[in-house]
C-alpha cells in the first residue's frame, strides 16, 4: 500500500506517517524520524519517493492540492532542486544512501557548501559514519577557489549527465636532489621571451633538468634555452650572470602578475625537490617530476599544475577539460592557488566513479 | 673552407659569394641566387649556417663588426627571430627545406600571416612545389580567428619546444537521418536550466537522439530531459508544446549571446544530418555523431566542437589544451566560428609530426 505525504512548503518538509519510519527511514535511509512512526523528508527525498512510486502523492498543506511527481517538481522550478534531484537519484541507483547536510538528518553534518552527506556503501544516516561531503552544482555554476573543500563535487551538465570530482588537499613532495651543486655565473643572454645559457656544465641540464639544449651541436657544453621562470630562479641563486631583477621585470612584461604567481609555484616545487617543466603541451602551467636523478632516466611526469590567484573563480567546464585531459595522460590535475604574499595552497581534482 | 657573409642590416639580408650558390642554395635550399655565384640569405637562414659552422662569420656592413652565432643572435633580440630560428632548425633537422614566404625566395609564396613555405620532402625552393604554408608563433602570441589559414601553425613554448598544428577548413557532414518523423506537441515543462519532456514517443530519444531519459522508470514512454538548446530546436519545429521564443529567452538568460551562437551551430549540424550532443565532459560545446540510426547502436563520436564568435582571439595555450584532449580521445577538434548573421565557419586543428 502506498502512503501519502503532507507538504509544509514553508518549512520545506514533507511529513509522512503510517509505517513510514520503518519503511522509508530505518530500512532505506530516507528522512529523519520525528516520532515513533512519522518522518520528515526534504523535498528531494520526497520527490525521489514520488518518482519511484513509493509515495502515492503529496498533499500541499496550504491549499489541499494533491501533487504527483510531475506537479511536485514543477513547484520547484529553481535549477538547484533539479540538479540535486538528479544526483540524489543517481547515487541511490548506485546503492548509496545520502542525507541533506543538516543536523536534523545527521549528527556532525559536513560544513561549508556541502549539499549532502554520503554514507559508506551499506551504511545509512543512523550509523554515525560519513564517506564524504557532497556538493552539487550545474555546469553553469561558478566555483570560487575559496570555497573548495575536501569531498566530492558533482557537476550536472546541460544534458543532465553527472561528473563526479574528488577534491583533496595536495602536498607535492619529491626527492629530485642529485648530488650536484648549481654552477655559478654561467654566461647567459636575455632574449625577448627566453634566456640562452652559453656552454654551461652538462649537469645543469642532464642532472638538474634546467633548460632545453639547442640541438645539432656538440653536447658536452650544451647551449641551453631556459624559460624566463627557470632563468629568474637560476639568476636569483647566482647560477647565471643575469640580474635577477631584470629577468623578473621581463617576465612581468610578457605575462603580468601571472609571472610572479608562476614563479612562486616554480620555487615552491623546486624547494619540495619536485622538478617543474612547462605544461604547455597539456595546456597547463607545469608538468612535474618527483624523482629526477638524470634526464636520461626520466620517468613520466606525475602532476599537471595549473596556477591561479587565490581569489580565482573556476568555471565547471574548464575543470572538466583540465581533469579529463590529465586523466587521459595518466597524471593528476593539481591547482596551485597563490595568495598576495606568494603562499601556495595546493588542491587536486580527480574523476571519481562512485 | 668556410665562407663569410656580409650583413646588410637595413635590407635585412646576408650576402655570401664564393661558391655559395652551388654550395648553399642549389644543393641545400638556403637563400636565393642574385648572381651566378652569390646568394642572399634571410637572417634566420644565415643564423642557421652560422650555428652549423657552415658560415664562419658575418661581417656587419655598417661597422665592420665580425659576428658569430652568439653575437648575431644577440643583435636580433625580438622573440619572433628566436622562435622562427628554432622552428627553421627543427624542420631542417627533420630533413625538410623551407624558405621565407616571399617572392624573392619562391614563386607564388603563400599569403597572409605565413612565415615560411615548406617544400615536400626531397624538394627545394627551385622545384615549384610547396607542401604547406607555415606560420610560427610563441606560446604567448594570440591568434585571431580571422587570421586562420590553411597550412601549419607552429607554436614554440616557453621552454622552446615546438608543437605543430595542421589547420584546415572543415565541412562536417553526416547521414543521421533515420526514417522517423519528429513527433508534434509533446508535453514539456521548462525548468531553470533544462526542459523535461513527459512521455514522448520512444523514437525521439532512441532513433533521433534528443534528450536523456530519466532512469529507473518504465521505458516505452520515457521521461526525457533536454538541454535548452535541444528544446529550442524542438520547440521551433513544434515537437514540444513550449513557445520557442520563451525557451530561447531562457537560454539567453543563462548563457547570454553564447546561447544564440551555440544554437546556430546546433542547428547547422542537425541540418547537415550530424547529431550534436553536449561536449561538457570534454570541456567542449559539442561532441558529434555523423551516422545515428539508433542510440542502441551508437558509434563513438567523431568531432569535438568549440563555438566562438567570428572575432574571437585564441590563446595558443587553449589551443594546445583542446587539440591535445581531442587527440587523446581520438576525436578531431573543430572550431565553429559564428558571425553576427549566425553563419558558421568551420575549422579543424590537428597535431602534426612533420
Amino acid at each position: 500500500m502506498s502512503l501519502e505525504g503532507r507538504f509544509d512548503a514553508e518549512a520545506g518538509l514533507v511529513y509522512v506517517g503510517g509505517d513510514a519510519r520503518q519503511r522509508y527511514h530505518d530500512s532505506r535511509g530516507y528522512g529523519y524520524p520525528i516520532s515513533s512512526n512519522e518522518i520528515a523528508l526534504s523535498p528531494v527525498e520526497a520527490a525521489h519517493l514520488l518518482y519511484r512510486g513509493d509515495l502515492e502523492a503529496v498533499v500541499d498543506d496550504a491549499n489541499g492540492a494533491r501533487l504527483d511527481f510531475q506537479s511536485f517538481v514543477a513547484r520547484e522550478p529553481g535549477d538547484h532542486f533539479g540538479v540535486r534531484f538528479l544526483v540524489y537519484a543517481d547515487l541511490r541507483s548506485r546503492g548509496f544512501y545520502l542525507s541533506p547536510a543538516d543536523e536534523s538528518w545527521v549528527e556532525d553534518p559536513p560544513t561549508g557548501e556541502a549539499d549532502f552527506a554520503v554514507f559508506p556503501r551499506g551504511k545509512g544516516p543512523g550509523d554515525g559514519e560519513i564517506a564524504y561531503a557532497l556538493r552539487i552544482i550545474g555546469e553553469r555554476t561558478d566555483v570560487s577557489a575559496a570555497e573548495l573543500a575536501e569531498g566530492v563535487l558533482a557537476v550536472v551538465d546541460e544534458e543532465s549527465e553527472i561528473t563526479y570530482f574528488e577534491v583533496n588537499r595536495e602536498e607535492p613532495t619529491g626527492d629530485s636532489n642529485p648530488d650536484v651543486a648549481l654552477p655559478q655565473g654561467c654566461e647567459a643572454d636575455l632574449l625577448a621571451d627566453r634566456v640562452v645559457v652559453w656552454d654551461p656544465p652538462l649537469e645543469l641540464y642532464e642532472r638538474l633538468f634546467y633548460g632545453q639544449p639547442l640541438e645539432g651541436r656538440e653536447y658536452d657544453r650544451p647551449t641551453l634555452q631556459c624559460s624566463l621562470l627557470e632563468a629568474a630562479y637560476l639568476a636569483e641563486r647566482g647560477a647565471i650572470d643575469l640580474d635577477p631583477a631584470t629577468v623578473r621585470e621581463r617576465g612581468r612584461e610578457v605575462e603580468g602578475d601571472r609571472f610572479e604567481r608562476r614563479l612562486a609555484v616554480y620555487t615552491d616545487l623546486r624547494e619540495r625537490d619536485v622538478v617543474p617543466k612547462t605544461g604547455y603541451k597539456f595546456g597547463a602551467d607545469f608538468r612535474t617530476y618527483a624523482a629526477v636523478d638524470s634526464v636520461a632516466e626520466l620517468d613520466h611526469s606525475e602532476l599537471l599544475v595549473r596556477v591561479h590567484p587565490a581569489d580565482y573563480v573556476f568555471e565547471p567546464r574548464d575543470l572538466a577539460l583540465d581533469v579529463r585531459l590529465a586523466h587521459g595522460v595518466r597524471k593528476t590535475m593539481v591547482f596551485a592557488l597563490v595568495d598576495d604574499d606568494g603562499d601556495v595552497d595546493w588542491w587536486s581534482l580527480e574523476r571519481l566513479t562512485p
